[in-house]
């Protein structure tokens, strides 16, 4: 068997490796990769039904006895799959926080799968740990944390609130000397609530609910016409819960909303925060990038005050997914979490070897860290801050365009890079067959969500390609998507 | 301001489109990140010193004011980072689960980074969606379940393990009428049990801790020499927590320890989770690969008696991180997870578009199953099961060159693709050095842990390329340490 492998020469050349032949034949497939999306819609999708979507899918045998050649299979891939994927690049998908992404960033993805660092252990990752630390010093250092505070890369928002939400947990039971990730809760935390905002992401809810204290033990407090949480609601919470005999283990602040962009009024939320002795998150996960505006980051003052800050680069900083951070105002919260092992983190390495397992709930890990770093070297802070600032101001231009046509309404002024707004007379179920018809048709990919209550439909700018006449061919397209609807009824 | 942006062309540039003009730089990025990959070690690893690369690390702004031109960021980085990183294709390089990568699957790293789908709905993954879907069925299918079954893609088997205790344990709640993701963990959970063998993974002890129930509620259960988990011990033990009166919600089976490689006997295990009506999640993140093999599968009977199984592609499939699965047995299980969002999964889409967010603990997700189906469309079962038996075949090797070593003593016989052993006479603490400066030299990324109480070096063979003679080279190399260190003391 050995012998035969030996002799066995097809598979060896698509295993990467370094020397010239390997990495020739990754340039080629990397090429080929690239040339293969030319095959891309023109249009932010398209207009493949989901049954002859999924046909087509299945017409390919998913793994055959024996492989086909790569570049025949990259290039039957784009045309049946990437060919009816959603276009992020287009300037009318518009749906979701869901960026199109940087060329660094992109090409940087080619050496972290090719290098396959896993960041668990330094042995696994030397200069990506390091690496790791440093953006995530320098993010600490950009939220006005000082030199105690540290952080750890996660796959998304909801695994960094996550996180944030369980050392919140840990902080609680170890008041009363409970070591809960080894205990288990202790009787009291029927008791423990998790305040924030009726705009707050469900990923507090499930992270409530993961950690056995349930959806339940999330109480929602009302937010103002903006979106932001409303201080004297909280003040009555607060009330409310202390009568109720119930504690208050964290605060979850919103600096900005999924749909309104709104951002909750930091340094007030903190100092009810600090009176319970509770602990504050920040999700932060899509206005953390405003930090790099000097125009745009006034409304994140008092961010420095959270123990724990979401902030998803895979949003406004135009990573590729998955890209996610977790910062810690004093890094010895990650004591908190710390599982020895016999294999991965044995505590008797050499000075400075650095194992990151102990800090995240993930074990392997890919090196993420790297596609940011590569690109905010290439971009540099300026440019970013004028792609944010951009989008910003699309939104605000979007609303003024949707407050000029008759036909729509808008639902509140754009605080960050959404736009929610209905249309006079429209029924929830109007709008849903306008969003679904012209994802259908695949001619825009539309938000579609509810404020207090209300249906709306949702522009989110996430293109820093679009144009102000982008802006108005999508507002121009809705409002004539409804009428139409109102001719055909 | 608008405007302003709209002159700006320097970083419109560097956002990734699918228009000639975009494409273009995106290959030339793609081709310059491949050809700064040369400037890698021939070793290992570097012999930078921990501090000497944190130095070197730092000395680089990370996030400057103006950016760099990208070819002079990429190759920098390369110089800096790429260089000083484990080289996971070096055949020396046998620590951990820690492969090198197929070059398909580094190829669709670059598409879908560039194309940028996520998981979490239809609107932002409609072909993807399908295809993880396709890859679930297909994997399903190897794994021996019915139609019923389904799953979903996770960031790696720590996860995959956590979402497969969660199912247990909404299942163990939803029989005393309790939605624990609602509610909280109930009273009774204080006697809840999860039993696994002493040589499970850690991660379902950080599950358990992570769900409330603590690392206290995961009972280990003897193994017999070989690592595999121990029935009569096991027998033992659910009648002692019979009368005890804890109740047994899950048993974890392991297939494919991590130090010993060992296999559970599933079909004994399953008839015990059977009769005791729990959970069985199966651990398959090494082993899962061996469905791919006639010769290597035949220990993994009774894996289709599984209520959920965690297979990783990351490992033995060779793919980057992050990519692995958890399988369930009932796709409805899934309906436990399921939280309705205003904007991602309302549920009165169009007929056949599924939103995938309601299977997974995540939200934004990466379209890693692009990678495997481009991988295995293009190596094929047979190149795959052949690389799978060569790794084997290799690890019984080493086994065979240690016992006919001197200064070394295999400590079982090898199971899978890692081999353990020690030194006659050798210390916990000569162990650790030989370990440690083999890795400070960068002359090879070695194992250590420990096999029941007792300190070992390990070899994990994850390298397809790697021959016998590498073998013997490696297996001398920490002989001659082990020499060197006793003649120096």
């Amino acid at each position: 068997m050995l012998e035969s492998v030996n002799r066995s020469k097809d598979w060896r050349d698509l295993v990467v490796a370094l020397d010239d032949h390997h990495l020739d034949t990754l340039a080629r497939a990397a090429a080929a990769t690239v040339a293969s999306l030319r095959s891309s819609p023109d249009a932010p999708r398209s207009a493949i039904s989901p049954s002859a979507l999924r046909e087509l899918i299945r017409s390919r045998a998913l793994c055959p006895e024996d492989g086909d050649d790569l570049e025949t299979v990259i290039d039957d891939f784009a045309a049946t799959v990437w060919r009816h994927g959603v276009v992020v690049s287009d300037v009318a998908c518009v749906a979701h926080l869901h960026p199109p992404t940087l060329v660094p960033a992109v090409a940087a993805e080619l050496a972290i799968a090719a290098t396959n660092q896993s960041m668990d252990s330094w042995d696994q990752a030397p200069a990506a740990t390091e690496v790791e630390l440093y953006l995530m010093d320098w993010l600490a250092e950009l939220i006005g944390f000082d030199r105690s505070a540290s952080g750890v890369m996660t796959s998304g928002g909801t695994a960094s609130n996550l996180l944030g939400v369980t050392l919140a947990r840990s902080a609680a039971a170890a008041r009363l000397g409970v070591d809960v990730l080894k205990s288990g809760l202790p009787d009291e935390a029927s008791d423990w609530r998790i305040l924030c905002s009726d705009q707050a992401h469900f990923s507090i809810q499930r992270a409530a609910a993961q950690l056995g204290l349930g959806r339940d033990a999330v109480v929602a407090v009302a937010t103002t016409a903006s979106g932001a949480l409303d201080v004297a609601a909280l003040d009555e919470e607060i009330a409310r819960q202390s009568r109720a005999g119930a504690r208050v283990i964290a605060i979850v602040a919103t600096a900005g909303t999924t749909d309104l962009g709104a951002i909750d009024p930091l340094e007030a939320v903190a100092a009810r925060a600090r009176h319970l002795g509770c602990w504050l998150h920040v999700d932060a996960a899509v206005a953390g990038a405003f930090l790099l505006s000097e125009r745009l980051k006034t409304g994140l003052a008092g961010i420095d005050l959270a123990d724990s800050v979401t902030i998803d680069f895979h949003k406004l900083w135009w990573q590729p997914f998955n890209a996610s951070a977790l910062v810690v105002r004093d890094e010895s919260n990650f004591d908190l979490l710390r599982v020895r092992s016999d294999y991965l983190d044995r505590g008797d390495e050499l000075e400075g070897m650095v194992n990151l397992v102990g800090r995240s709930l993930d074990t392997s890990r890919r090196f993420d860290a790297a596609k940011v770093v590569v690109s905010l070297r290439t971009l540099g802070r300026r440019a970013l801050a004028e792609m944010l600032e951009h989008l910003v101001d699309l939104a605000v231009f979007a609303g003024e365009t949707i407050d000029a046509e008759p036909d729509l309404s808008l639902l509140a002024r754009p605080a960050a890079t959404t736009c929610v707004f209905d249309a006079p007379g429209a029924s929830e179920d109007d709008l849903r067959q306008v969003q679904q018809r012209l994802l259908a048709r695949g001619e825009m990919v539309l938000g579609r969500t509810q404020i207090k209550g209300r249906a709306a439909l949702k522009f989110t700018f996430m293109n820093p390609l679009a144009t102000t006449e982008d802006v108005e061919r999508v507002v121009r397209v809705v409002a004539a998507e409804l009428r139409a609807l109102r001719a055909a009824s």
